[in-house]
């Protein structure tokens, strides 16, 4: 029979103090396996509390597993196994090595962006407005190619910005352009080959490994990628930024678009995946016609993202697919939930539709003109000029810087990561061929770069890369 | 020479009219490959616009690859593939045909949440707090793991409701629990074989069948899922939801947790992903503690997500990875960026830390058991009582009613649905093992049935299955 006793009642109930004690003469080997226990009623009398309380104590353990009932024969004590026993030791607390993080005072390596920029007042007052009138809405699930309000609006813009003409339904929504890569890989079979742009971004490149996907890295020439290395490579899939392929800088002439889309023609299985990750900031001459408004054979798929020219902190991309491949998406994939907040949708819906997109997409453009064109100034103005070049400065947020330099690339980066810089050079990018890589060539990455610091963000570069 | 005639520039710039011209001819044949463009002074003065004009327009038909220059001797027109004719003609208007979509009355197959529930003054209050106090932290990228004070609110929140003795950095947040599955996956490899429970919850089958992952479906008994079968399957991890299986509602004894516990530790390269999708609701009794916090192996990745608990629009789940697998995650798979934004990071983290979560779970249960004791009441009342039994309706938000009837279960389904409800029977999740399936077992979930409207559901269900 149990001999327990309770404290006050008020700290925890008796039942929980009931639980508890059981539980550890059954884990500390005093309740033994099989064990019958007393009947409610007579531990209930036992213990001087009442047969509820019995009740609920048994009722934890068994739905715990640690006792069972037989019917009309009561409560036993189960087997438990070993491996318990070791598990209630206290372990050591878990300590979880993070890589470390490096902190530069200027990263000229990737485009962030400038908090100030962002129109926060008016994203609050469009959230604020749905909050308010779109309850019922906010509450219903997405669909999986995200709500239609949202689609309509991006497919708006497109036609009316990227001369696509297409129709909502192609438009998909996902939490950013990577995880859309998954979806396409998905969509397209994950035994195909990539092909994928050299020198090319890293990120691309791992997470097509990261899934298991072969890839082939393609050079590329003046004209963009190679089309006929492109076309002995055994890729199906050609992955490319016809409109600004970073870090290169090139686009894509005509001629090469369409002998892509010539390649990709020739047999049913092939298809493009164009990222037209910068378009928006073109920041010279006539925006481009993206690839896909060339596209009459269904081959292209269209992918974009607001993570440069809104935030990169609201992870909202989408891509747009050719009408079969959406109706595939949706009798394949449609099971998946949406992955971004209806919150985010309805308020990203009503900042294109009323404008605030447009509005935003040209101050941002004039914004980041303006700083390139002080950045070339300040370096026009240093002994930086002297010994460097500047090149690809018209299109997205980058530009290449080319030194006249003896010393190798890896020198260079580490002196200026000892500086505070973090530079990243054109021949980083080299997924193959690393000895065909053009050396001295820097990727200016300017967009996160504020603009009162940007005479200090020279000098801090031409430090660094003094000789 | 050209002779183009222009209109109001008003209407378009000149350089655009000109550039359009040009290119006219040169899609249309007029202007041959090869044939040297007039230099741009000359154009300028027969056509009486400025040099800047054409100097212009050639730079936007160069930028896009219509003609090329040779330096010292002038532009010259591309070579472009015939495809470009056959895509300027216009195609017919895309169509994309969706999937139907059902409408029901009533719908006890899914687990939605009613608006009205939702914290929405909370919650705009919180995020409203974000726009005016973070909006630097606001625009700075999320860690691939998640901010920092989100990981340390859900990390304090499972210390004391799960009893899990964790690290902030072993929580990883992303878009949904879906989308953890497949980091998940790339984490330990897609090459292994993944034991599923069955009956089980289709989408995780889906979801690895989609990204070519090799499933084993296990059967479960009283227990849970069979170890003695989990044994001899070739699985390398086991995906079970040990708290409250769906749909068989099984809550995994304590043996049984530590058979399958003691499988993982047997090799270096199994383990468990503990799925507590509902954990929050449980509804009668003591709530179960998490089987990670029995895991002394670092066997266990543990997920969750606030769909089910705060809404299924807002899109963000976690996991708690043992720390040697938090480390790879952070040394493999950090180069991803976070996919829920940040905005909604801030928001919940404080949601989470200022005690709000914790009321809202505290009124949702009690919401949910309201609910349910009243679906319960009205089916005692009603002639459904005759011809059913209630069974698990302890834990979660649903509960299963198994039905006294000769009529088979596709047939009772087919005819609820053109009465408006939309039903599933425990046998429709048997992956495999079909003939094996207990029948006519409802799978009831009640959370979206609005308390109102109880009465009538529970009419409209009796009226479809009436015999």
């Amino acid at each position: 029979m149990f001999t327990y006793t309770f404290q006050d009642r008020k700290t925890q109930s008796l039942y929980l103090q009931l639980y508890q004690h059981i539980k550890d003469d059954i884990t500390g080997g005093k309740l033994p396996p099989g064990e019958k226990l007393p009947s409610k009623r007579a531990a209930a009398k036992n213990l001087g509390v009442s047969v509820i309380t019995v009740e609920n104590a048994y009722a934890a353990l068994q739905s715990e597993g640690y006792i069972y009932s037989k019917p009309k024969k009561g409560y036993f004590v189960s087997e438990i196994s070993t491996l318990y026993h070791a598990a209630v030791q206290k372990a050591e607390p878990a300590q979880v090595h993070l890589p470390p993080k490096p902190d530069y005072r200027y990263d000229f390596t990737s485009n962030g962006i400038i908090p100030e920029n962002f129109p926060f007042s008016v994203w609050a007052k469009l959230m604020r407005e749905g909050f308010h009138n779109l309850k019922h809405d906010l509450m219903m699930p997405s669909p999986a190619g995200g709500i239609p309000a949202l689609q309509e609006a991006i497919c708006a813009h497109l036609k009316q910005f990227r001369g696509m003409d297409i129709v909502p339904e192609q438009v998909i929504i996902g939490a950013g352009t990577e995880y859309l890569y998954s979806l396409i890989i998905q969509l397209l079979g994950g035994e195909k080959c990539y092909a994928i742009q050299n020198p090319g971004y890293h990120k691309i490149h791992k997470i097509y490994r990261s899934v298991g996907v072969k890839t082939v890295p393609i050079l590329e020439d003046a004209h963009g990628m190679s089309s006929a290395a492109l076309k002995t490579s055994g890729a199906s899939v050609a992955h490319i930024s016809p409109s600004h392929a970073f870090p290169s800088g090139t686009v894509m002439s005509i001629s090469r678009r369409h002998e892509i889309l010539n390649w990709a023609n020739e047999t049913e299985n092939r298809y493009i995946i164009e990222d037209d990750y910068d378009s928006e900031f073109r920041l010279d001459g006539k925006p481009l016609p993206a690839l896909q408004s060339l596209d009459s054979g269904g081959k292209v798929i269209y992918v974009n993202t607001f993570t440069k020219s809104l935030s990169p902190t609201i992870r909202i991309g989408y891509m747009v697919l050719p009408p079969a491949l959406a109706e595939k998406f949706y009798r394949t994939l449609g099971f998946y939930s949406c992955t971004v907040s209806t919150f985010e949708q309805y308020t990203l819906a009503k900042f294109i539709s009323e404008g605030y997109f447009e509005k935003h997409i040209n101050r941002m453009r004039n914004y980041y003109k303006k700083t390139r064109n002080r950045i070339l100034e300040e370096i026009k103005k240093s002994p930086l000029a002297a010994i460097s070049e500047v090149a690809e400065e018209e299109a997205g947020l980058h530009f290449l810087l080319k030194l006249n330099t003896a010393l190798p690339d890896a020198f260079l980066k580490k002196k200026a990561a000892q500086n505070g810089v973090n530079l990243s050079f054109l021949s980083e990018y080299y997924l193959t061929d690393t000895a065909a890589a053009p050396p001295h060539i820097l990727v200016m990455n300017y967009s996160g770069i504020p603009w009162d610091a940007i005479p200090d963000a020279v000098k801090a570069l031409e430090k660094a890369i003094d000789q």
